[in-house]
């Protein structure tokens, strides 16, 4: 299938920018050879692999062959070897992240649409598909989520999710709703980049001690 | 049925108030509104969907509709916007929880022994159900889970779950051990709180620095 | 099956060590007994369970019977009891730990190749099975799992590991594969833990504070 082949190349470039995003943070916490293989595959696969587990797609195709484990090990290689580059190059990295992201939000929807999933909690599973890799990241650097606290990163995830789920809904054909939905998450993320612009956070109040 | 209506009108009851403690966490830490809903939605369905993980019942019931994220989306935005209220209702905030935590121990037990778990690790499954949710919170918050180190939480759970699968095995119906057991998990906990009485920690040797 | 029955037993040993290990790492943290016994059970068989929620192996053999259950409580219970022996018998709680990553490497590796899964991947599986549990015992501790960024475990786990894929694609019975497979772990952990080698870091830049 013509559409599937294209799921699936998108799928892979996802993998490759998630892998440098999660060794670009092993290398920051001194992490071994190791341990920056295993964040770049960590973070690469867990999205995906808690959404199969949730809608019941067991084994998830990241286990069953070695394709993910390659391009994140190669992936993971690259930062290890030249982290400094990976430094100097701020905007690509965070452009790659973001089009990971619109990638695994968009073809996640999907993936669950596909399964049965109702319209609401397909969008709901594409965004974890998004943000669950850095999650897991962030927990495996013993650190706070980054997704929970600050940036509108999660907002774009959606965002670009809800293009699929409406697209579906409209009978529209696969590749004309991911792509869509992964330009919008990537355009929404790289505005909240340079823009600085956020969500509330409580109102902090009077009598309260600042703690951050 | 009658009883599964029962069940299901508790177990929305549990992640009401499960999804208000997660939120209440988010807001102490200052997330954005993003993450203290996603707080809330974590901590209302992340012990049961451990254990339809775990007992093979996937996709589990807050995937496949939204009633659960309805709720906890309720619960997280009245904690964001009305924290201080929260903060000042100690004990109603309290005595919620210990009710989710009895409603999601015992209905996650009468889960288990409906998928043939047998009854020892039917009572576990429950216990983990009702402490699940919490310990997620304070991972997603870089906390050691609280419930590992204080506070007579997780015995109160285990009390709960052990009055369901000891009226299961004596043929009781579902009703006459899930309200008994919710009812001794509630009065264990409160117990716990407001008479300070907990598990016993390892002694701490003469030759050892304090390291809290 | 007579190879069934020994991997049972391997395994069973395997679970006693891990949960004594996990169990000491809650006496440290100065967890109360119920947070000792679920770090015993937690770190005995996260390792398993994520491996059989992966290859689509529910329920877990570890949650429908109670045999690893009471192996952990029992080992939980005398680290609890008897901290100060632990202690000052580190040499054997170090072979016992290696002993066990080197046992649930092989057995998880074996598996994995059962249920149709890659020779690659199911090396990587069997690696995930050796130090999920100890990977998750830190996650709970709020510590950044020591397997990312110091000592040479996980590599043991993964040669043990790669010796039953390579005697699988030879034709080799299971026993002669598993044996020689944890042997090879424990050997590489004692030689690192005594040895003192480890795996390449990042090179750290001049310009660089040092943050550990």
């Amino acid at each position: 299938m013509e559409s599937a082949t294209f799921v699936q190349a998108l799928n892979l470039l996802g993998t490759l920018v998630f892998a440098l995003s999660g060794a670009a943070a092993g290398v920051r916490q001194r992490m071994d050879i190791f341990g920056v293989l295993v964040l770049a595959f960590v973070t690469a696969v867990a999205g995906g692999v808690l959404r199969d587990l949730l809608i019941g797609a067991t084994p998830p195709a990241s286990i069953t062959n070695w394709h993910a484990l390659a391009i994140s090990a190669a992936g993971g290689l690259f930062a290890f070897w030249f982290s400094a580059v990976i430094d100097r190059l701020r905007f690509p990295v965070e452009l790659f992240d973001a089009a990971g992201l619109g990638i695994f939000a968009t073809t996640g929807t999907q993936k669950a649409l596909e399964y049965g999933i109702p319209p609401v909690m397909a969008t709901i599973l594409g965004m974890v598909t998004g943000i669950g890799g850095g999650m897991v990241r962030d927990l495996l650097s013993a650190r706070m989520p980054i997704v929970l606290y600050s940036e509108f990163y999660a907002m774009a995830a959606l965002a670009g999710s809800a293009v699929v789920t409406v697209g579906n809904a409209l009978g529209m054909p696969v590749a004309a709703t991911l792509l869509p939905g992964t330009a919008l998450c990537v355009l929404l993320r790289v505005l909240a980049l340079y823009h600085g612009f956020g969500l509330p956070h409580p109102r902090r109040r009077d009598d309260e001690p600042s703690d951050r």
